[in-house]
């Protein structure tokens, strides 16, 4: 079974056997952790308190209110760090908390349409039965407006970007156990990481982070993301009010399509000194 | 906006500029494409015939009806092919139906119990609230048993296995677009390989085009995804009775925990002539 010995919650050792050239080495790896989160929202409905599981998603444990926080951003709920009164892990004893189980609770007097999030899961998260839908759906949320133009950015700041997360992460993350999400600044410099083994839960806990700082929107940044972008990441860096989204791997079709509607920079393929755009060239210095 | 030249739906042609070396070049480039597919179930109940939206899932279209029927396996409702009487588009006039919208009919006879789906929704594709109550719950769901020790595998047969299914892909595949799930046997044939932008999708395809064959479950084969191997996908092995998971990259750690409870050979980072077994050491010649 997993056993954790390492102190990083993010981190599980267990043993392996390593098959190379006909040789079995028997040894201790490293694995990123995959446990459920439930978030649970409370709010207040005609000065009645009122509970509601709002998602439960497989997430590397740590940062875990930054990620809620980024989740109710995403989905149109929060767009300011006062709207949330507090979150908490939910007690199980006087002493004890469950680590997988996050009550966030509103600020009273925001208001919460259980209805609207419903309709709001059906189409944009869970998205919509066409393209078109969903994003006409995203407008209907009430997306920041991304700055026409702004930032402007130099490509060799663009083709910095892997080198300069590389840096910042461990031995561990740089396996690919994690994936990894940054926040950069348009001169390239990093301004924080956030890791997990989810893509979405990655975006979701570094936009929660400058969230409780109240910094969002984030309308000078460049989000970087390790992998692939999908539709879903490319709406989180919308809600969050980002201009530039860069990613290592390719975009899906529909990632093109809401960056093209709502102006927005899609940058793949950014590595070994190259990079693709799928859309938002205005952005890139002699690019247009 | 994303506009399809090509005549594969699952690939989009986008405008493109390229950067590199200070030289922007303006082409095309070839995306998968990414929509989302709503899957209905339609049952009797008390003789009373009922429809349910069962999910909704961001997919690159094509092989719908086997990601349907593949999702339903993973699911626990139905186990063989003559438990699904059809699968439909929907229709929206007499001569057009929705490629994003599908109807699942369970045969008569089969029971849907609705309750139970939302209770196994909730403790295991959404995954419970620890790790411990997901394999519970798992178990309940009612799982085939994994052959012991079967089958055996030498370990040339997994070396070969990254080999073979590049040579089966496509160049636009190759690109990493689409996440590649495949079957193969203990000889190391390839049986069958589906794609997805999404992971679990490209698994239910495959599973689920196996179940249309009755062929399930699929107790003398090797499933080789083309990423990482998290709890959902070595669930989704499991429920279809597939003794050995390997992939190209690392398992988080609850996989290799589903592994070990259930008896799975899980096996991580199969590539450039090495893997790692993280569970069933058993299955593999001389590893023991």
């Amino acid at each position: 079974m997993t056993e954790r010995i390492t102190a990083d919650p993010q981190v599980a050792t267990v043993p392996v056997r390593r098959v190379r050239d006909g040789a079995v080495q028997i040894d201790e790896d490293w694995l990123a952790v995959e446990e459920p989160l439930e978030i649970r929202l409370q709010y207040e409905e005609g000065g009645a308190p009122r509970f509601r599981q709002l998602a439960i998603t497989m997430r590397t444990p740590g940062h875990d209110a930054e990620l809620a926080a980024g989740f109710l951003v995403s989905e149109g709920i929060v767009r300011c760090a006062t709207e949330i009164e507090y979150t908490q892990h939910c007690p199980i004893t006087d002493a004890q908390t469950s680590h997988n189980v996050l009550t966030v609770r509103l600020a009273p007097g925001v208001a919460f349409d259980a209805k609207r999030l419903e309709r709001n899961f059906y189409t944009t998260s869970s998205c919509g039965v066409c393209g078109k839908t969903s994003l006409e759906a995203l407008d209907l949320v009430g997306c920041p407006t991304l700055p026409t133009g702004s930032p402007r950015l130099a490509p060799d700041t663009i083709h910095r970007l892997p080198e300069t997360l590389r840096a910042a992460q461990d031995v561990f993350e740089q396996t690919g156990g994690l994936h990894a999400a940054a926040l950069f600044s348009p001169s390239g410099d990093l301004l924080r990481v956030r890791e997990d083994v989810g893509r979405h839960n990655a975006v979701d806990k570094l936009i929660g982070s400058f969230f409780f700082e109240d910094r969002l929107p984030l309308a000078e940044g460049i989000l970087f993301v390790s992998g692939r972008t999908s539709f879903e990441l490319a709406q989180k860096a919308l809600m969050a009010g980002v201009p530039v989204l860069a990613a290592v791997s390719a975009p899906s079709s529909l990632a093109v399509s809401l960056a093209n509607e709502f102006g927005m920079t899609l940058l793949g393929f950014v590595r070994d000194g190259r990079f693709n755009i799928y859309a938002g060239a205005n952005r890139i210095a002699d690019a247009e």
